[in-house]
């Protein structure tokens, strides 16, 4: 038996993706990034300094935090507030590490970047959705800082994007929704600059385990949806915003 | 010399105000109210059973939150995590205390409403338009309860909104934006219901002092927002979600 | 049908009001207020230094911290450990920002006043009771400065005092105690200055909503019982502590 | 040399103890301890139930809580709020110990008493004198329970008090005040029943160490105090709250 | 240039592993896990019951807590008191994730089983360590149930491993020790069961970016260290305890 | 009646003792002391300066922290997260003046030790076991800053050592194990130096009361116990560790 996507999606078919710019009026970078129904604002403060491990090196930081708005599901969910889940810290840390892959933190100078993802409508594919939406708010950030001369030459040194990829039924499948990653026995989640060198690879068993071979094919999934991502940005970037 | 308002704005002139529904798909009722460049994402949940202190007395309860994204300011805001600030909890309660006045909380029965109030960009006067676009995710929220057949009548008994006033340079202003709150002397919230009823006052001088006549004043201006308010409400209500 | 106060209490009738100066022997300022039932102490310390936001701007601050002791209600409550409740947290910044109108910041220089306002016993009023004995206790702690010659002059402007009001079968009375506290169906706190101006109004309607004619009946009372408070802090003052 | 008293107090002299019962109207017993310039309040709550580790045991249980107010000491100290010190925790400890060693625990049934003692003023000995007065303020909480029935005989079994002593230069000193106590070198609390029989005995050399014969010395002068003291509870108790 | 290992270990060798079982007496499965300078002690406590969600659904659980001592590693770390750092938060969960795997949940009926996994010795791979270790002292505390019969059959249904890899001077390596840890450029942490099937794959760039051609080489060298890992728990287990 | 001691030990006999010493690698002393089944790592840092309270004056500091695997016990005991309980602080802040009382602070200069007794398995007397083998490791970490010269002489001034003495029956016993400590009618821990001046004594009476002659009666125990133990310090430091 072979796993239905809804609406009849291909196994290697992204959900319609799009970032709307500008979204907020305060933030230096504010993009309202979309993917199905998951609704990630990816906000982007630049400020002088870098945290005390850094002071005096030269370069800069980048930073990220995660949270879901509580009425993002279906389903409240309670603020995270005293601490964090698991979940969340593992989240906003991979948002950090690999949007710090797209950067030249030397040529960015003794500034920090903090990169809030706040979900407000979560349909699986957050933590990937708020990279790759966070890459186009750290353009817009670091756009202004360019124009004005404060920073010579841009410190981005490449885009990145990232994908979920899970195995249903023993089938690879792109982009997972919700329902999916529920019934999901795989769950994968890989990010990628563009020029396809990988940043990070994520693979869990939710339920037994996987074959090389299966990995092997989860990757190649994973590339293809992330190349048409790269496109994405490129063309919401072409913009002015 | 008398205190000059961007785009000549009149004394008693409110700003823009504009209600977004059904703004996430996923919460009851979700409202992105907009107050000028003030936006407020209002989500409304409903569940079943009611807080220790009220079961088995037959009646509901209604809650808020209110938090602030840290990009919703030029100024970057840390998230409040380990403690409330004290201005938030104020929000929070007022918000809570202001729209359970617009319920008949027995016809309500043991269900617990949740007011989300999460501010989006910030320009004054957010805990007012938390409670005015709130009012309208409750009545969004309660709908389907009513149309399915759970709740026999409606539990809202009447509209709620509120308004800020100011005195700058001693004269009222109504509904201040973020540059003259900050030069206020006099700050005056004020809560109604839809029969012109008070259900909240609450004045502060910030410098000074003022007097009983300069509160009747502001008091005038409030409700003529106010009543504004109503209508746009009504309005914005009458428009299937 | 009319309210019935305890021992025949006119409506416009104040409590029996004492300050019992000096009353701890470390504070600068130290001062036992009764009002009927209800007992706060309030001590009162100065020292050298501001806040941080404040450094370098030739000006003083004051700062009040509220609790209630486990004992002070018939009904122990709990300390407040982890976190304060939105109350406390009302009441402190009630506290402080009503004692601050009494201050020309600049005059106290670069000092922070701490205001301890600890309910030692809860009959309703605390709030209103710690501002107005507040008021003593500071006066109390500032005049060694002055006798020493470390202020050259009083940063007291002006007399501080409060008092609530509520409606009580539609009908204002002054000075609420805890029976009748829980009774209204409105609860006005006011905070005025020794010149009739207002410092701070806090009306809250508990069910229903109020007129604009309830809300000045019920500041007239609460002018009529300020005026008596005025008249009892000077006695006060007028003995040596 | 010997460490001079002041006012001519003698080494074996205790300071003036008295307690003032019924000090606030609302808890069960309510004793305002005084020991020289020490001041702590101690109130006494009882109530039905106990905690978890107890339930079905037919027994009762009596927990202390201790907290400094803070204007209690010349240099104001700060409120202990997210974590207690390690200081307040042995102290709130040694309290309840002390206090339960009092009771018969079958006797007084599934009841638990709560003991507040807040140091209004502190001039060492707060932790003996909590416990002495203490003792009076559990005795007049249990007595209403013991007039009107509820409990057929009192569960007290016994007498209980306490006092510090001290070595300074040396030489053995009972009731230390704060200026002895930061000099002392030696610094010993002993808890007590009237048939002295020792409760708890905690000595610490502060600097040094301290010999067996020293130890004999100062429980001498410890136990001669403790009679006093219950001499002198007794005879407040005599006296109708 | 190639990167040269310590006493010229191979880049396909692990390092010396040893498993001491019974390390500790009270706990139900214990062991001491030592690979190369990084000692592990591995604490498996069963207890009846399941957590919240779980409850009513026939099944057990397992969960895995993970921390450092103080001196585990050369510089003295604080241990983690009021929050958990994101990296422990993440270490304890892929330690339960990945010995969850080896569990038939069903079989163990309803049991909480908690591996506490405490760093004595900190020389990098605690994570993997804990996880192969983990494994032995599971089986530990899994067997007396079986032989007491209170389990029908062991719920273990694979043995479960686990190793780092690393990119250094772009050779992969196996089983980093802490320098090879700092400087590799990207690190790998594979978990397989004794089938070879993958449980977990976690990778990431520390700097740069990888291939797919390294990804493979790494996961060639991860699979022949854990097929060595699953002789040496073998082995350990065929001793008696 | 008389209590029988497990494996006939006498009343004045010490569980078996034992010091491991440089049981970890990285920590600059570090000794695994076991006390019959009771085991406590001993873990000893230096580090450069002081703590703020004693900037600048010429002298160093030492702080003990204390606390116990979850798996030290049969029962599992749940770690201690977001606060420590007051028998953790008790017997850390003891464990830190018994320390300190072996030094000589000026000639230890502006360092901080920080001793980390971590219990691996309880059986009674941890926090007497965890003194007497920190002083050990203690000892071997000073020992390196000596030989580099780093410290002109030993700060050590004596030997420190711990022992706890019960009431059974009404008869003095030496060295509790975890069943006697539960039963002992009276708990004692005496701390001393190796002359046998005293430098902390803590008795409790766990139900009832004692006599000054039993408290005379357990000293003189503690005081033979203690003297076995400075042997057994000494035996094991004149191996070189």
């Amino acid at each position: 038996m072979v796993w239905q996507r809804t609406q009849d999606r291909q196994p290697d078919q992204l959900r319609s993706m799009s970032f709307e710019r500008g979204f907020t009026k305060f933030a230096a970078g504010s993009v309202l990034t979309r993917c199905g129904d998951t609704q990630v604002l990816c906000n982007v403060t630049i400020r002088p300094g870098v945290p005390k491990f850094l002071e005096g090196k030269g370069q800069g930081w980048l930073t990220a935090e995660y949270r879901m708005l509580p009425g993002a599901t279906s389903q409240r969910q309670e603020r995270e507030f005293l601490k964090l889940s698991g979940r969340t810290q593992e989240i906003q840390r991979l948002i950090g590490r690999s949007l710090r892959a797209a950067l030249d933190l030397e040529r960015l100078g003794e500034r920090t970047i903090i990169v809030d993802a706040d979900v407000l409508q979560a349909d699986a594919g957050t933590r990937t959705t708020a990279i790759t939406g966070g890459f186009v708010a750290l353009h817009d950030a670091l756009n202004p800082l360019i124009e004005q001369g404060e920073l010579p030459r841009s410190p981005l040194r490449c885009q990145v994007a990232a994908i979920s990829v899970g195995l249903l039924q023993a089938q690879p499948m792109l982009d997972l929704d919700y329902i999916e990653d529920v019934a999901a026995e795989v769950d994968l989640n890989v990010v990628m600059n563009d020029g396809l060198g990988l940043i990070e690879v994520q693979g869990t068993a939710e339920s037994g385990s996987f074959t090389r071979n299966q990995l092997t094919q989860m990757l190649n999934l994973a590339e293809t949806g992330i190349q048409s991502l790269f496109q994405l940005q490129s063309q919401a970037l072409q913009v002015s915003a």
